[in-house]
């Protein structure tokens, strides 16, 4: 709505009278359009148009998001062609695999003190569990599946060199759980790169593993092939859900090419003063050419489970208000 | 969801496949149970069972609420019963009063430095702008009002002395405007408190009418009176936009009384290491007495303009059901 | 240290070796000079030369700094000189009398739960702690005080019309602990406002004597008396230890003149993005005159009791050296 | 100091005249005892007896450190004893090469916009600033040692398989800046981590190298020997700068142990309430079986380059004082 005084928008205060959806409640975050609402419908509009503009979209998945129940929106965004290519922690590879071989995380687990959650063999992330009885369906399950892997792609001198990004797709090919988003990046052959891949369960599984089997991680395979994706990509954008390795493994991809990203969002609740980059704005990329001075690009400073939901299923309904 | 596994309930998965209404949302929220969703939707369960257990609802106001787009939230949540008691900033009021008054908040102001606003007489407030001349318009419509309280309710030696819960409720009843939760307030006879009156344009204002006008706030006459408001509720409950004086203010109410608060709901961004009561937990509320140890609380980490329209909604939503 | 390859100052890296001083420390955050030493670092010159340009020196105290141990600190602040104007939280005022009483902050209570504490009587702040029988103390000491400045100060109709200002004087006038901050500022000829004193308990401590004698607090009088103070400041400092209603009223001070502050330092874990006052920006005051563009200022993002104790000893320092 | 009332230590307010030096400092925060100066104090204690009691020390190095001027403290740490192995991210590695190979790292760069730095080829991070060159150094130097690791190294089919472990010894083996930590740790013996190498520009160098010399980094090799360390240390203790992939990495390496750690110490500004491991408790690691209830343990929340100084100073002086 356009000011009656001035040149500029107004703050039209958010009013959902008569209204229900989430689109409407982002139509009305659009038209406040300032502080935390203002920045979400941003993310909209930015994660429609880097969609619609077929642009390659690279999302960082850092924290805990699986715990946290955002395993379905992962795997929906994979499969509605959301995301082309995916950079993730170890850990949310390690939860979601955690969920499709029968385990769960589960909640209002009473306790007295974190010595009693151990006496009871559950494993807490801040307000989410998982019990060892899950991790111990993850390795009774990955085991047999590594195995297999090391047999079939393993060379001449009975060593396995594999990509994460390989490794994942393989996983991926084996598993059955349509929720999971390692399935459903297979299904839709969506890459997973895990660069830090041995910081996690799965890494000490695949340790324990190539105790017996010679087995290792080619790193520089995947960084090859995510900056040939960049390079490749007509246009691309940046989808960071939380900070570390993947925002800094996507933002990477393409610093050794001419090209930048066209498009950036993230979602963090992590600071700008300290520095560090998972708080860094993404203004500051520019000076690095990660990205240019007319991308388009959006801070979003929230609790990711919270946002994250949101920025989805608005761009999804715009994405098919549009077909 | 049951765990199939567990005596615990799990954290299911947000899905909001063929969803699209906000208390679809929250639905999943509450399944999801964890994290930033899940203090949303026990916020909802929280403050639903607040208004239907008939609780004397006392909000808090602080931050750049207004500004920020909350005006008609903060109006809807008074006019649809859901609030009884309310503490605010002297600023939320300067700004609702701002608007009521024609002047208006405004957004997308470009500019280079915070000079060049100066220069152009428009003041920022983060991504809010608002420009001299609303303020002028404040200025303009408040000092007759003040006059004709002052002629109405002066004593024998000609000096007004007004608690801030009078003066708000006789301000609301010169605002035509609708949307005004000032106005609102005084519509459905909810007192608002401004402890800090006098930090604040509005308390500016009235400094300089009382250059002539001899004019004294009655805080003591607003403490009385929302300690007995306090005093004589059955139930009470608590809803804090920010910290500041109103959390603290309302929370005191029931300091010097053998009653606590049965719910609290706050929702901040402050954090609870350093101290400051704006961040405190709503646990050490129960070494006070402020709340007891059955009372049910939370506390939401978000920006508040994020995560109020959500439980605002949803608590409407669950309302209009049960009627 | 000038860089050897490049017209602009290296970081250069701080080292400790054979330094063990606070003044030593500052000096390598100065040569640092980026992220958070370096805000401290230039939060000690800005201070430094406010004092030496004979400033009128504002500060600004929220949050729990007497509980967390700043009340010596605030105390030397003032009797050194440092500081010419306070605002205050009613809160800090409360504890700061309550150790002038006898009564103290205690730590290392063990608890199990809130409601344990309660049952103790013991008040929790955080990991400070406060016995009733401290507030006990205070009350048993203040009412008599409130009688005799009642009875001393009462006008013709028995009611007393005070400012915070007038009244925080008289109170220190009273104390005889030389490290109650509220004493240093009586002998120093210190200002002291308190404008939302309601919110406190010494605030209800009046209110409570208010009930037999009547009392009202001169709000208008207080922000006379300020504005006065900072019209007639050649050059004006503004030291805020935490947001709240003291960095507003100290800001607002400067509104209606035509003077902005000169200089700002502000410390605080507050976050810009929320649009509240307490986290603002510094720069965000330019827009509003407050402070003007040629000011120099700083916000330090910190724990104010781990910052505020570097600060104040290295520019105490700093003027020793200078004398 | 005994409270006169009650049972409990006093929060003794800090008190700095006439003291002057860290040592005192933290004196005064031991005594005061709450809020962030109580966590420094502990954290002093904790490290001082982490050390004392011959424990293994895991530093965990994330975040902007070195460009933020802690190269020198990480440096001074190792030889001095204080840390045993480190865990690095690849960033920190980086910047110590950048200024080991003659790089710097720079400030006060006047800049109207990211746009601007792009054009001066000077890339941000926060407010600290490299050039181009300073990379450019880098990779002149690190192109020829790689190929000296190369052909030193290589196996029989022209591969170089190595953990990142021995490719930062081979580094540090180079390096004749004595203020590199990675130069001290090859000095002391000290292990340097590098669990996410190929995401930094250490990486991509090695990337660029590998095209033409196959190179696989050998991350197998590298969690197979943490593991061995942490098994083999009779005490371990953990210090956290940061958290991201370094702290994890580290709490998992006695994760299949039946070992936990006896000390931890974390420094961060990420909070709790989202879930993610950089913030989480290190309560919450009990419940995983990485520290035991009887650990000792303290999160200070501080920016790092702030409280790393003062932690460090305060317990070396320990140290120094009871040899």
């Amino acid at each position: 709505m356009k000011s009656k005084n001035t040149k500029y928008p107004r703050v039209t205060p958010i009013d959902l009278k008569d209204k229900d959806s989430i689109s409407d409640l982002i139509a009305e975050f659009h038209s406040s359009g300032v502080f935390g609402p203002g920045r979400i419908a941003k993310a909209v509009d930015i994660y429609t148009e880097m969609i619609k503009q077929k642009s390659t979209v690279f999302l960082g998945i850092a924290g805990a998001l699986v715990p946290g129940g955002m395993r379905k929106i992962l795997t929906d965004m994979i499969r509605e062609g959301m995301v082309d290519v995916i950079v993730s922690t170890g850990a949310n590879v390690t939860h979601d695999l955690i969920e499709a071989f029968g385990g769960e995380h589960v909640r209002q687990v009473p306790f007295k003190s974190d010595q009693e959650l151990r006496d009871k063999s559950i494993d807490r992330i801040y307000d989410a569990f998982v019990a060892d009885e899950s991790f111990m369906k993850l390795e009774d399950n990955l085991q047999p599946i590594f195995k297999e892997i090391w047999e079939n792609n393993k060379d001449e001198t009975n060593t396995l060199v594999i990509s994460t990004c390989k490794l994942m797709e393989l996983l991926g090919e084996k598993i059955s759980d349509e929720d999971s988003f390692v399935k459903a990046a297979y299904d839709k052959k969506v890459p997973i790169y895990v660069p830090a891949l041995a910081d996690s369960v799965v890494g000490l599984q695949l340790w324990l593993f190539s105790q017996l089997n010679r087995t290792l991680i080619d790193d520089m395979d995947d960084l090859g092939s995510i900056q040939r994706l960049a390079w490749d990509s007509e246009k691309a954008g940046a989808f960071f859900l939380g900070g570390g390795v993947p925002k800094n493994y996507i933002f990477q991809s393409r610093l050794m090419s001419p090209k930048s990203f066209d498009y950036a969002i993230q979602i963090t609740m992590d600071r700008v003063e300290t520095g560090g980059l998972s708080g860094a704005s993404l203004e500051e990329a520019i000076s690095w050419g990660k990205v240019k001075s007319e991308s388009r690009m959006i801070n979003v400073v929230s609790d990711i489970t919270i946002a994250l939901p949101l920025i989805f299923q608005a761009t999804l309904n715009n994405l098919k208000k549009s077909d």
